[in-house]
């Protein structure tokens, strides 16, 4: 069904992201429809600003990987997962934080709309995204599992750990920055991919498996940021290029230099792949989706 | 158990309330131990300090009320009330939001750490709150109402949208501040009392009834909450007195005057106590704790 094949019937990797992020998109129109009421607005002017809906797509991917065929099991999960990362996009660039006037080519929310806008708009996202959980028609025993999963990498011992540590932590080292990716990207894209795989009734085995190879792709996936962030125009990158590597930011390529940031990128989305591989052929669009994240340009 | 009789046999409100009250310190302390990470410093300042956590011990009174006997059922989701609760105070407290720099006589907490510590604060105790929903022992099902009523009462429709309009909005009638009380204080204090009505098995005629006192006692604490605001002296408040009516700051006596206002508070406390009534002799706490609500000096 998901299947998109390209010349000599390899995968088009960009037409099989095309079509999922069709579905992704339709499915967020319907699940925060435009009630005129300004904080919807602010909520959806973010929500629609052009992300590319990599989480929701590992969930639906991996979903399908382990042999789910009910979208509305996976769906809304999959949104979920979308409106929480953008939760975390609009509570970073507030002032108070990363300070950014830019995100997706477009002015951040704080600058399209105020900062107590923005900083509740982020929290609706967060509280309507889990809301949105509850709208799967999985078992509820997976449902209360995502709903851990969701706050397991989320809240003091995930994200806000990570951005706490991105802005106010000392350590300029090797550690610390493995420890922020981690919490701040890492963990999140991990658990995009496992969770799909737990609502379509993947086995303990499986689920561990996929955590690490979900580590792995986002670690490589977050340090192919560093490296576009460093190398790429603002107008590819769609927010203030070189930002990052201001004040003393710690990044692998102001660490490791460009070479070995993107030696390093590879390395990791290697291992995501061979353990992808490892579970067998249902796992090829996630290979083909990992080795895109080191390939883009944007 | 938590029948507390004074002399004559009249419940002692006050002192079943310590009790009930020692009970969840007791449990916070062991859900948000202190691990020394400057987030869960952050968190703790605000968790601790030295809330009446009025709403756990409405949960804990309903869950018992309804013949719920076992503590690890309702004791995680009465603390996650607190956790969500202090999550909303915080952000409220924000510059870009109300802008207050005391709480409960104590800095805010954007004051005493930082904005960003405080946002992010407030972000895990919103997330790890709905975390510790998961943690308690009763069936799924339940606690997945439990989480689909948290982010109904928070998010889009609930607190934040309430916050949305209590800063933006331009209406100053008495249709607008009704909905504002509504949607910032009294759902999430009916969600405390019908929550715990819920996991301990309460039947749906059971249920709606209780939302509808929760509702009343809510507005009644809110209106409460007005007229303290503006009789009460810095020190018995622990917030900067008459800063609601600063402004045009819309509160129940700008609007109706202070009289008015006391009856209206009564009025509505009555309504919720007659419900109560009806449910049966075992809610008598209920209507000694909303009695309790607009009889405080603080």
């Amino acid at each position: 069904m998901s299947k998109v094949s390209g010349e000599g019937g390899k995968m088009d990797i960009v037409a099989l992201l095309g079509e999922k992020r069709q579905v992704i998109e339709a499915a967020l129109l319907r699940y925060l429809p435009d009630d005129e009421h300004i904080l919807t607005q602010a909520m959806r002017y973010s929500l629609f600003a052009g992300g590319k809906r990599l989480r929701p797509i590992l969930a639906l991917l991996s979903y399908e990987a382990v042999g789910g065929g009910d979208i509305d099991i996976v769906l809304p999960v999959a949104c979920a997962l979308e409106l929480v990362h953008t939760f975390t996009l609009i509570h970073d660039d507030l002032p108070a934080m990363d300070d950014d006037d830019f995100r997706r080519g477009k002015l951040s929310n704080h600058k399209k709309f105020s900062e107590g806008m923005a900083i509740l708009a982020g929290d609706a996202l967060m509280i309507d995204g889990l809301g949105l959980v509850i709208r799967s028609k999985a078992n509820p025993v997976l449902l209360n599992k995502t709903i851990a999963g969701f706050t397991r990498v989320l809240g003091l011992s995930g994200v806000s750990k990570g951005q706490v540590d991105d802005l106010y932590g000392r350590d300029k080292n090797a550690k610390f920055l493995r420890h922020i990716h981690l919490r701040k990207t890492a963990l999140y894209i991990a658990f995009s991919i496992w969770v799909g795989a737990l609502l379509a009734g993947g086995n303990d085995d499986t689920l561990v498996h996929l955590f690490k190879a979900g580590v792995c792709a986002g670690m490589g996936f977050q340090i192919r940021d560093d490296v576009l962030d460093l190398i790429s125009s603002k107008e590819e990158l769609g927010k203030t290029p070189g930002k990052d590597n201001n004040d003393d930011k710690l990044t692998y390529p102001a660490l490791y230099g460009l070479e070995r940031s993107k030696k390093m990128a590879n390395s990791y989305i290697n291992r995501a792949k061979r353990i992808f591989k490892g579970l067998g052929a249902s796992w090829l669009p996630l290979i083909e989706l990992t080795n895109y994240l080191v390939e883009r340009v944007k």
